[in-house]
């Protein structure tokens, strides 16, 4: 869906971050990766985390955030929109001029510190297109699939937030008691969906929401992740028969990691009623169950035997409990997997398992017709941090890619995930009336530092304006001729620029066309009035054609048609 | 540039507000009219700001919330994905009930009250749908004129937003000391912009950035207006020459609204200068000047008499003084005022108003040249309440309209202003060094409500999703087709839902293509499936033609060519 020219898949390191390519000279920035790692600590978080010597990162980071990002070639850096780059500073050079920046204001006193807060950061204009080509991508395959959107605010009251997270709690923002409601920023967008569909009192819905969370999530316990961020949530509301939205869910998440081609990837579902089923067969106490499904979530990040030992030591779980724990948790297959746990002995006996083993044989069947069962996972130790979920859970992981560009060793993070969630709506009604969830949420942010990456290696020149003509004039004294000739294109819909300078020289006014990848120029100096005719000049070929005046806007249209 | 038809032109509350049309039969939700008034406490504000008697205002606006909103014809409130009608239930009927679970919820304990924060509100599909429209309409414009996007957090640190706002500074809202930095909401686009330039040492860029900005706003002294509301900026930063930019954003302003077609508007155009030279040439001491202007900007709102009394009272100038300034701040007019002026007696003598007087000449030379000096008012009472102001500033309020359908006295407030701020990015940069901006702000809400209104008034129905086929089957066991068949429509990129049952009827899977506007039902049966064929159904015409599979993609994308 992205018209994205993938030239090669790259290795990732643990938190998506990558050196981008060094030496190249000034001049010739591309399009830099993001380094989660730099950039966790917030955009001017670079004394706390200062950056590994000799490494551009940060400091290409920073020519992502001013925007100056028209790569290659002799004149891409715009002269005239975009900054200078750095001439013969070098990223440390222009590190170390940040560095001074936020010095001077912290000695200062009356200049506040240049920078945003902790673990968020601004988006450049390179950043805001490639944002929304992603966002558009995810939003098509929505809108395919029927959602349609809402909005909340960004604000909710805090007793809604509270209890819901499980220990995602204490990340919560939480506003100063200003004299009114205690507020709170939203933690997640699903949530703020069960409090909409409760307050409306409305039993199905089919809904997308793309939208900033916030969450004061640790920088040094977490990787890539920042404080406020995108998420891109679509849920089915509604009593349905089983397994039938749970299914789209999938399908949405293969059409999505598909479409944006980030390489193979891998969906794992587990379900919640049959980890239930084998704590409950292995002795473990129903009041156990959340808090060993929240160790059993850790198994993608430790080995067992950690996991074991966390059981036992800080869950007080026996040693025996935790060993029949591992031997479930640790199995993952497809149709057959369930086929053997709908045969094993314990289990079978389980209501729970038993009913979430149904679910998931159905899921299967349905998975099969939409032709994805080949990238799922039946994987029993996912488990899925929130309290929330009741039902079908699942993540999405990229997967390594096997090629002969590897430079580091790779751990891609989980780029979507998500679950059925059952209670959540009757929690927030008044009269517990129970409506029926199940969603996912496409972790954007990881996806977007991979496309980042996807763009530098492919050279393509991101254009951050969509100017079609430059109105410009060949001598002085005609400031009058391009405000009127700029004017009638506006009105006609063309877009166009001029300079804003009453006497620019022409070659000032062409320059800018090449620097910022306008197409055409509309040439008109006194002869051109005259004869009533406007010289238009092709930019990359400099082909001119004297154009009767009245033909100008149906010419550019003409020339400018896909 | 918006497709909405407006059949007529209504007139306007103070706050922008309208009561819809009364008596509407049950079934029969047309897009009702926004009503700040109520709305203004927020979403669940009813108990707070109660709806006058008789008025189905608020229960409308909450069936906006819920999302009820495909308007008029007898199945247009859509079954299947939206709430249905509150049946006989009237609006205040609903009402009521919304009541009860608010008060259920406050004696409950544990279920939260169920509302959004006073002053915020969701936005249902209709209600993204028709913002969506509008914030095409505005950033089409922007991008016309060049402009590159970029975005921001919607947190900053706190010290970043300390003194930029004179008497607006107890309206940001702070977030709580979680330890870490101190951080508030943003309150405009404005200085983030500035600090963003500032922080990546920009020293010109033209740049939009449409986004929700945050007020404690007083609902008590302000009308129709929201505390989480969107602002679409736009700006342009750099040394330029005099008035071409701040001649462009001018043109930007009578662009927005005239392609909206929100009826006759004026632009009020003043100049910091010559206020100052006018207060200089009164008697006013240099400190008072702003607190002055503060007080003059209060003439949209109050007669002179009132302000003079606020000027001798309050601010503690002498009668005379205030009479001095009132003979000039209560002129209006175009270049001839400014001719006028330009041969005061006194104000000649003076440098300020001199170098501003100038400065109008020639912006109104450069609007002439645009054309659009019919809609633009030099202002001296203009004064804005900022303080980052320092030349050319303006604000365009829509005009009353004529016409028969009028019930209640109008006055529309600003919905676009702006001006030239030349010292601000110079108090975020260490060095104080300077980057002079001008820009303008369109204010997305009102604009927003007169649209509903306008969208209300056509009696067009709004579509929320634009799913274009459903696949169907005639009877039961047949999931497995369906499943197959939507999958093939997805990957296709056909846009496709299907009811989440086993086994629907088939008037039921009809029923909700009419309900949710769906203009083609795929149904596959039995006999389908032996002939290996897909009846494709016209839902409006009704008219079935079985259409050889392989070739049914081609066949819908060609009857959904515009």
């Amino acid at each position: 869906m992205l018209r994205v020219r993938a030239t090669r898949e790259r290795k990732l390191s643990r938190g998506g971050a990558r050196a981008v390519k060094r030496g190249s000279p000034p001049g010739h920035h591309r399009v830099p990766a993001a380094r989660p790692r730099a950039a966790r600590g917030g955009g001017a978080g670079l004394s706390r985390d200062p950056a590994l010597p000799g490494s551009p990162g940060p400091a290409m980071l920073r020519l992502l955030a001013a925007g100056c990002l028209l790569p290659a070639g002799p004149a891409s850096c715009s002269r005239a929109w975009l900054p200078r780059p750095p001439g013969p500073a070098s990223g440390r050079g222009l590190l170390s001029r940040q560095g001074r920046a936020a010095a001077g204001s912290a000695g200062g006193g009356q200049v506040p510190a240049l920078k945003t807060p902790k673990g968020t950061r601004d988006h450049s204009p390179v950043h805001v297109v490639l944002r929304d080509r992603l966002l558009a991508a995810v939003v098509a395959c929505f809108k395919r699939h029927g959602a349609a959107a809402i909005d909340t605010p960004v604000l909710e009251l805090r007793e809604m937030l509270i209890g819901r997270y499980g220990e995602g709690a204490k990340l919560i923002y939480e506003l100063q008691d200003q004299g009114g409601e205690l507020l709170a920023l939203r933690y997640d967008l699903t949530v703020p969906f069960a409090r909409y569909l409760a307050m409306n009192k409305i039993t199905n819905m089919k809904r997308y929401h793309v939208a900033k969370v916030y969450r004061r999530d640790n920088p040094a316990t977490t990787r890539g992740r920042y404080r406020e961020f995108y998420q891109c949530d679509f849920d089915i509301a509604g009593q349905f028969d089983p397994m039938i939205p749970d299914a789209e869910c999938l399908k949405i998440v293969h059409e999505i990691l598909s479409d944006l081609q980030l390489g193979d990837f891998l969906i794992r579902v587990n379900h919640r009623q049959i980890l239930n089923g084998v704590f409950a067969v292995c002795g473990i106490p129903e009041s156990k169950f959340i808090t060993t499904c929240s160790t059993v979530d850790k198994l993608d990040k430790m080995p067992w035997e950690e996991v074991r030992s966390e059981m036992v030591g800080e869950k007080g779980l026996s040693p025996e409990a935790a060993d029949r724990i591992g031997e479930y948790v640790q199995l993952h297959g497809g149709l057959d997997l369930i086929e053997r746990l709908l045969q094993d002995p314990k289990l079978s006996q389980n209501k729970l398992a038993k009913e979430g083993l149904g679910d998931m044989k159905l899921l299967f069947e349905y998975l099969t017709l939409f032709g994805i069962t080949g990238k799922v996972s039946f994987d029993l130790s996912l488990a899925r941090g929130l309290d929330y979920y009741t039902g079908v859970i699942y993540e999405a992981v990229l997967l390594q890619q096997e090629n002969n560009h590897v430079e580091e060793p790779v751990s891609v993070g989980s780029v979507a995930g998500g679950g059925r969630y059952d209670g959540l709506v009757g929690m927030f009604d008044p009269k517990g009336r129970k409506v029926p969830c199940v969603g996912v949420s496409i972790g954007i942010e990881r996806i977007f530092s991979i496309l980042e990456q996807r763009v530098e290696a492919s050279g393509e020149k991101v254009r951050t304006t969509e100017t079609q003509v430059l109105v410009a004039t060949p001598h002085k004294h005609l400031i009058a001729a391009r405000l009127k000739l700029i004017s009638e294109l506006w009105d006609a819909g063309i877009k166009a620029e001029m300079l804003y300078k009453k006497d620019p020289k022409l070659l000032k006014q062409l320059q800018y066309c090449e620097d910022t990848g306008i197409p055409l120029a509309a040439i008109v100096g006194e002869q051109e009035l005259t004869d009533g005719v406007v010289k238009l000049r092709d930019v990359a070929t400099r082909e001119e054609v004297d154009i009767p005046r009245e033909k100008l806007v149906d010419e550019i249209r003409r020339r400018l048609e896909p």
